[in-house]
């Protein structure tokens, strides 16, 4: 595993964990506080009342997916999300709105397309390449397929590998383990073609990472290990490589035609963006929100992370129409390149080093658009039990609860210094049905569970600014 | 309408307005019958538990699926899969194992592509060409959508539709409605392209004819109304029609791109596939169970019609296991080209039209491979009370009900010939999700519910054999 998990994968990785953990599991027990004072009481009743006052939210949302739908970070769709996000800064009002620069990277994907060429009549697969993977020929890659159910199964047949197609049918396992399976899920994907390519595999195909049998492949970034031969990666669907599976349990394994005119680009100059709501009484002390703008390309991304995104501008929308001004400084950062490995998370941070001090706290929704059910929070102890003693204020939503540890992927790097960080957590139980597919549509999104969570968020963010 | 709707297809939506009402809605209430006799209850038992042994009828399933895959009538695959099914029929002993000839139709499917290309970026949405559409120029056709909801919409805008592409998004309604819904929406796929071409569109996309949200387009047979110009004709997802429609609501429509490298390639001579199992006291009286052995191209058509072939061949096998014989000869006919318009049913027919006389009844399995629930019957009043008699016999699998009127697609022309038609009716809730996308696989099928289907059908062939 030496290398082939850059940090910024393994921070996936880590937030995937947690992030599963915060999926419902064992809750703490709600904490023993006395009510919290009246005024708050109002204000919070006020804000969770804008955010359920009529799809706001979801028509951001699905303003963005019409309007320039995918948004994968180095493509040119890219900067036109980055100039929807400023123009609909700019329309809430926002200061200072401003582009920050991050260098992202190019990833083409052409043509792509897998075959079983026989036995029996050729026909296609449903299948994506991984983001990052190098290409094939031209004419494709054009081998025997050899389907394993594991590393292990690999290990053992690696002497029948060589030239093959290697296929992991590593199933992510249902509800309830599916959260804590996804990160040994992903990493066949992170990690396969290095894998297949040892044992001297020709190309390497995964299994998608999800249960919902939609004949969809699910896409996701993979890396490649140093030394190793770079051989192509894709994803095909459940449905193809289980069936892949029988053919060779049946003794007629089939042969495959990949077909990737996949390619990397070099880097690209892009951009976080940023807008403010400049603090009333401590304008140099700064709160962040913020979710990734980027998406993957085979769809709007709303879930991942467009939800993130409209909850971002609806807290703006709702502190506005409410007149609740906040005393610090609101920053709102749409970051670019999270699915590339949190580039605009880093890029932020390295560009904000010198105001490290002044962040009093970072927000991040990054977990679909779906019902609120807790905050994530990484912080000192008494930071935490402070903000812990906040959730009787969201009761309209729910009972939230707050678990210790996480944050948000592209809030990470300021965690790590220190920045007390906080992830909204949702009922996710439908989230890998849509991630990183062609599903991920607007429609997915429920407005009224979108509403809730944008007050789950916009609330929170009221309390860090105002505490 | 004049024209556009040819026989075949007239077939097609009578077929499903009659699916529709067996589909669960009123069911006429059970016969009060004395319990048939002892000898004929135990049959019964012995052929349910034959088809309830083990996964015979979904393995068959899966190796047509696995070993296949998609058929399309006029395509290679389809005589693969003639080829397949003779060899299961020789397998499981039938006599006189034929391939009995059909004049098929060919349409090619090339490279297929719909874009947004403005405003926003440019970005890819999910299609699929309609059977029988024209292609477009190489370079596509490039064009503002213009979206209506119904043919009402377009008759009042039609001044706007000049040399733009027409946007069906009229909406196959949910449950309970889904059934009587099905063929009105199928009328915008099957006429949708001459009436946008009637007021000089350039091409026409329809919004898929399901109310799964899967971002899967469902193709399907089209026509085209003499005397009008062929343009091209597609099926988008729902999700992507919605857009468009939200697109143009805010003023600002979608300009598309279609690219369809689809053609007709004339005819092909192909076949049904045919096999017996003699009578034992009346060896020329004919009982025909059948499905249709074709599939749509996007998938190997599990539920359309896998689990029907699925069904005729697991009853053999039962047959044989349990040795009751049956009386009649017993005709296992798998039909060609039932998707481009009852093609194989027809060349049947005519092949057969000297044996009319022979035919005792015809059965056949074209509803999904979903629970059983009952059978639709057409056939003298006194014959089709009768068949309701045996009911009672069906017990072990639910309370089955027969409906007058029906049958199948395939065996349409006999039943119009005064042959004893019936075709089994499945809970087919579920059907319109899969059919005629890349949905329709294997583990969509549920082994269980397939062995109960394929017992009914066993059943029934039984007692039609030997009444």
């Amino acid at each position: 595993m030496r290398r082939i998990l850059p940090a910024s994968c393994l921070a996936v990785l880590i937030a995937a964990s947690s992030f599963a953990l915060a999926a419902g599991h064992e809750p703490p027990a709600p904490p023993e506080t006395p009510a919290p004072p009246a005024p708050l009481r109002a204000a919070a009743a006020k804000i969770i009342g804008a955010a359920r006052s009529g799809d706001h939210a979801w028509r951001t949302l699905a303003r963005l997916c019409d309007e320039v739908g995918p948004r994968l970070s180095g493509t040119p769709a890219y900067p036109k999300a980055a100039e929807w996000a400023a123009a609909r800064m700019r329309e809430l009002g926002l200061a200072d709105v401003r582009l920050e620069p991050v260098t992202s990277m190019r990833w083409i994907r052409g043509a792509e397309s897998l075959s079983i060429v026989g036995p029996g009549p050729e026909r296609r697969l449903a299948v994506v390449g991984l983001g990052r993977s190098v290409g094939t020929p031209a004419a494709g890659i054009t081998a025997p397929a050899l389907v394993v159910r594991d590393f292990e199964e690999l290990e053992r047949r690696k002497d029948e590998a060589r030239g093959k197609i290697v296929v992991f049918n590593f199933a992510m396992k249902e509800q309830p383990e599916m959260f804590r399976s996804y990160g040994e899920a992903v990493s066949y994907r992170w990690t396969g073609s290095s894998r297949a390519a040892k044992a001297g595999a020709a190309a390497m195909i995964v299994r998608s990472v999800t249960t919902l049998r939609a004949r969809a492949p699910h896409t996701g970034v993979m890396g490649y290990e140093d030394g190793v031969p770079k051989i192509p990666g894709a994803a095909a669907s459940i449905e193809d490589v289980e069936g892949l599976q029988r053919l060779q349990d049946a003794g007629t394994p089939a042969t495959l035609r990949l077909v990737l005119d996949d390619r990397e680009g070099g880097p690209v100059a892009e951009s976080n963006v940023v807008g403010e709501i400049k603090g009333t009484e401590r304008p140099n002390e700064i709160v962040v929100i913020g979710a990734h703008l980027d998406s993957w390309d085979l769809a709007c991304g709303a879930h991942d992370d467009g939800a993130g995104v409209a909850m971002a501008l609806e807290t703006v929308r709702v502190l506005k129409e409410t007149g609740l001004a906040p005393k610090r400084t609101v920053r709102v950062v749409l970051f670019d390149g999270e699915e590339w490995g949190i580039v605009g998370g880093k890029a932020y941070f390295e560009a904000h080093r010198g105001e490290l001090k002044a962040h009093h706290a970072a927000l991040e929704a990054d977990a679909g658009g779906f019902r609120p059910v807790g905050f994530s929070c990484a912080g000192a102890p008494e930071r935490v039990e402070r903000i812990e003693s906040w959730l009787p204020l969201f009761q309209p939503l729910g009972s939230l609860w707050l678990r210790k540890g996480g944050g948000g992927p592209d809030i990470g790097p300021l965690a790590k210094e220190g920045v007390t960080s906080l992830g909204l957590t949702t009922d996710s139980r439908h989230y890998f049905d849509y991630h990183h597919s062609a599903l991920d549509t607007a429609d997915k999104v429920d407005p009224s569970e979108l509403d809730d969570a944008a007050a789950a968020y916009a609330l929170m963010t009221y309390l860090l600014a105002n505490e």
